[in-house]
């Protein structure tokens, strides 16, 4: 089956270790869709040079008005952010440029020696134009997206439909997807054929991979809380997300070790 | 005690929800070296709009020579980054400016209404100014950092030292922190008052908080492992791990909720 994916560039094009760089729609969008938080960066107006990074939850969906997928955000909309959305608008652009960034640690890969050292993850990277969500319709749809990637059916379990007060408070960014790459490293540990060959330092250090992986606990009712048992929907996401979190992680410890890398002291993290 | 704090300024002040914010020294250290990956942001020189964003190892120590901590980043610097770096320095500038997050979930926070939903969490934002290490007594003295802070001791009980060839590949970011903000929201879910009064929705709607924690698992030894059993510094530190996390988690999710919100409608999120 041939796979959907994403359109290189200058701006997501992953340079090196391209046995590791993937363009896939699927495992760009799961990867994002599996992180409680993304880190949205922007370029603020005010005269400091630095970037703005905030964790924000992040859901790639398609509105069904939408012929394509977008990348909506939810969290502290500040007024400026809003103001830097609205001023791009003003200039013609397509909305403010964000860089979102969503990382999951699988693993830690333990070597003979540190510079091989590395860790077993996803990440994924997009560039895209964020806009503000000013059609209730989309906006009510969008908060039913973004609750339920929290813990599925979470909505329509909850007091809905919010109220005019809510809606009026809520913002959300819509993000059009410009660029997107992943990367991915799995796999058992892999050293440097100069270390494989010394009898002394294979005899005497471990080298394996330690499984990393986020595990939802048992739920613990609040002080108003007057349902007895935890929900169905809430019971089955854990047990769901715990099992698919553990196993991941373990047969990512196992697969073979990415391609050996060419040249030699060379990091298998990239850019 | 009082606890040493970063100062305010305009670039890392949290404008709202002060509450949660923190400019505690410790909490934002602590932060920063609890999270396996940090989200470094820097604005590039070509002509896209885009800031990057790029998962890194980050760990905050203070060299012997320095009289301040430094947050010293690992990963792949690429020679757009060592170029960028050089020439911030060459301009007079301190370094590359650069905006480093660090997030740690420590649980779904699930209320009565969508709205009101949320998570325990704890963040860091640091700004500062980047430069290379090219001193190989404080390089390899940070590389020792970064090797403990993914499993403690792990330096020692690898082949080292690193040779010439390791040495020189290696690149490390040193970044002069020139502000910092954290936030934290720990405790019980927190639902608006009228939904309080809502005798149907309290009857239907489940409330409380799903712990979230990390879990290092069991060590899984690699093809070339000589080592019959993981050794102390390994077991030790994932069993230390796993009860950090799991503990905080729960103890955040008994907590009382953060002071009720001023304003109607505003979400806990900062920025």
């Amino acid at each position: 089956m041939a796979h959907e994916t994403y359109p290189t560039s200058k701006v997501n094009q992953v340079k090196r270790y391209n046995h590791q760089a993937t363009y896939d729609v699927e495992f760009i969008h799961g990867t994002v869709n599996s992180t409680p938080v993304v880190h949205v960066s922007f370029v603020p107006d005010f005269k400091e040079p630095f970037p703005v990074v905030l964790p924000m939850i992040g859901e790639i969906a398609r509105f069904p008005d939408d012929e394509q997928h977008h990348c909506y955000l939810h969290g502290y909309v500040s007024s400026r952010l809003m103001r830097l959305a609205d001023e791009a608008l003003n200039r013609g652009e397509e909305g403010l440029p964000l860089c979102i960034a969503a990382t999951i640690v699988d693993g830690l890969v333990l070597t003979l020696t540190p510079n091989s050292h590395n860790y077993n993850y996803r990440s994924a990277v997009i560039h895209g134009y964020g806009t503000i969500v000013d059609n209730d319709k989309e906006k009510l749809w969008a908060m039913e997206v973004i609750t339920n990637s929290v813990v599925p059916d979470r909505w329509a379990n909850s007091r809905i439909p919010p109220d005019a007060a809510e809606m009026q408070s809520t913002r959300i960014l819509k993000v059009k997807i410009a660029a997107a790459s992943g990367k991915v490293r799995e796999g058992v540990p892999n050293d440097e054929k100069k270390d494989l060959k010394r009898e002394d330092v294979l005899n005497k250090v471990w080298t394996g991979v330690i499984p990393v992986y986020e595990t939802l606990g048992e739920p613990q009712p609040g002080p108003y809380n007057r349902v007895k048992e935890p929900p169905e929907h809430v019971e089955e996401y854990i047990a769901h997300t715990n099992e698919v979190n553990e196993r991941y992680s373990y047969d990512a410890a196992h697969k073979p070790a990415p391609e050996k890398r060419k040249k030699y002291g060379e990091s298998d993290d990239g850019e």
